[in-house]
């Protein structure tokens, strides 16, 4: 097996475990291209040592920083601002992985996807935002689209090879976040600190005040409703805080499947980089003992309301819905963290957003990013004025 | 779908499973042929219900029974004796359940595999017996042989569609039997009626023994060798008292599928009636929630000298060591159930067996039923020295 890689979104949490999976299969893998947002440094670095064809900086700012560190290693191209991270996502790879966090990351992966070869898909938001939109993209070229999400991936592997007619639902897990067992009360007061401490998963700061409020995996709802092409009704939430049972499918013949591993988000991307072959990770291993003991409850969905939300959401035929409360969710969250709004005000403006707000038709990605664009001013506005 | 079914041993516990099933799918599969040990009442009354198109009681003294019970249905022809077994088993179906408990399922089942068709395989003595002889078998006549034992049937699901050649091992889960946490020195005294008291599968006695001993567990290692063609290094025993995990595969990117459901045989059954579909099963359906508070532990070989001596038996290349190892067994156990020997004596006896005797090569049926035979005479009578 030897395959050519490019990571959208090089430098964040699954940006560097890509990269460090990689490190151990040097001969399996060649980099084609890496790209950042703004961490110029951490770029140069993985540049340096992964001698990728290309670089990108989406921060134009930081593109001299870039060029002028890399200029010793002609064979690297440079590039900075959005097109070039377009540009790196036109290049001809097997697998891309699609890594950015937020809607930024629209354009490249819907470039990647035209390809028609593997796109390893990170980016819940984009998927969320495009829904069917990317899926028809997806068929129309042929895409493999493989989910690094853990829950995603493991719901992929249980679902692999067998009868999706049969299929009763699927089950995904969610760890409940550090507020799991706190009062409605006591969740109002919580910082940001206590919001990105998360229990089981080391990961970036805006998807950790999504595990808390929930809302990440009213997300992973959405993206199971487009990847597996399933109907709300079959898609269920349990919670179970030590994150090692990852998803579950559920047949007609009462046989569950689930995936299960360490709480090592190597594995999911090990089994993308490797797929259909499985290759060994540079992740933690998981003892079947630790099997011991798991816990299994329903949520509450008065305690979060995004678990409430999403089925309203998923009712909705359109797109816009679905923008909005994810849209909505990445403003509220980014003033959460700047101390603007309450932990619980997160939702509570999600919801006032969704019910009070026109739903326009969606069908290009124009259109998506119009929206996107007025749901932030709306929203933004809306909390400035509460504040 | 429309399936034509045959079961050869359908009076007893995973045959009357499987007419349960199949009652609930009426409309989906026809009956062909259905066979008995001795059970003529129940035969006769199952004939009345399904009409099947042969009927076969290998007792040779039930057959007028049954040949006057069923007088008023003429389109049921009826027939005697171990040939009438076999005769069965050459009908022509699409699917062969073959549940006949221990070595005289041997003829019949290969019988069933010979035609090419789908075998739904629930006698594990034969295939620890035949082991490679029976598998070539498989192999030559293009037939699908699917494990209704649940944990193979559980190996069988999370094996599907997946890379084997970066299969890490399997692990089969044992409940532990009902003497999981006696000591020896309690075991040496357990009764017939203490050993058949099984936790958590409603079963037939000889496989309650075999479930306290944890010989099921070894013999089930065999099969899963023979099976998935897996060394005994690959195939992992552990002790899971609830019986809700059947089975798990752990894959190089450390990725674990688990099967998981009720302890009911009318799981496995209906995947394998259904497979590659999945069709609605007549069995109870598993909670999630009941996934709560599993224990899993490693087993105890030396209380449990059964998962020890296995690892013997697959060390030796031939056939003769697993035929003993199972025959011995059949044996032993018979002569635990009428009180002729302890509980712990099974296995000493077992192991004295497979240390002294000698291991001829055994490469046709005839060998096989030579050699069982000769075990069946030497153990019957180093038993009956020792009472």
């Amino acid at each position: 097996m030897s395959r050519s890689v490019s990571i959208l979104g090089a430098t964040g949490s699954v940006g560097r475990q890509t990269l460090d999976v990689i490190a151990q299969h040097a001969s399996k893998f060649q980099i084609v291209a890496l790209t950042a947002g703004s961490n110029v440094d951490m770029l140069i670095q993985q540049a340096r040592a992964f001698k990728p064809k290309f670089v990108a900086i989406a921060d134009e700012a930081a593109y001299p920083r870039l060029k002028e560190a890399l200029a010793d290693m002609p064979a690297i191209a440079v590039a900075g601002g959005a097109k070039a991270v377009v540009e790196a996502a036109c290049l001809d790879t097997d697998i891309t992985v699609a890594a950015i966090v937020g809607v930024a990351g629209l354009v490249p992966v819907m470039e990647a996807i035209k390809r028609g070869k593997t796109v390893a898909f990170a980016n819940k938001e984009t998927l969320v935002a495009a829904g069917n939109i990317m899926m028809d993209a997806v068929a129309k070229y042929g895409t493999t689209l493989l989910p690094i999400d853990s829950e995603h991936n493991a719901i992929f592997q249980v679902l692999h090879g067998h009868d999706l007619k049969g299929l009763r639902r699927i089950v995904l897990t969610a760890s409940g976040g550090p507020f799991r067992e706190w009062s409605t009360e006591r969740m109002k007061k919580a910082t940001p600190e206590q919001a990105v401490a998360h229990p089981t998963w080391s990961m970036g700061q805006k998807i950790s005040v999504d595990s808390a409020t929930l809302m990440n995996k009213a997300l992973e709802v959405i993206e199971a409703h487009h990847l597996f092409a399933l109907p709300s009704a079959k898609i269920d939430v349990v919670i179970h805080p030590q994150s090692v049972v990852h998803g579950m499918a559920e047949y007609a013949d009462g046989s569950f499947l689930a995936q299960m591993g360490p709480a090592d988000m190597r594995t999911p991307i090990t089994v993308c980089l490797g797929w259909p072959e499985r290759i060994d990770t540079s992740g933690a291993r998981m003892d079947v003992m630790a099997l011991s003991k798991l816990e299994f409850s329903a949520p509450d969905t008065v305690r979060f309301p995004a678990l409430r939300l999403v089925r309203q959401v998923l009712a909705d035929a359109g797109l816009a819905s679905a923008i909005l409360f994810n849209t909505a969710n990445e403003v509220a969250v980014a003033a959460f963290l700047k101390r603007t709004i309450g932990f619980c005000d997160i939702l509570d403006n999600i919801e006032r957003m969704l019910n009070d707000s026109h739903k326009p038709a969606i069908s290009t990605l124009e259109d998506i990013l119009n929206f996107d664009a007025q749901i932030r001013e709306t929203m933004s506005e809306t909390i400035k004025n509460a504040a």
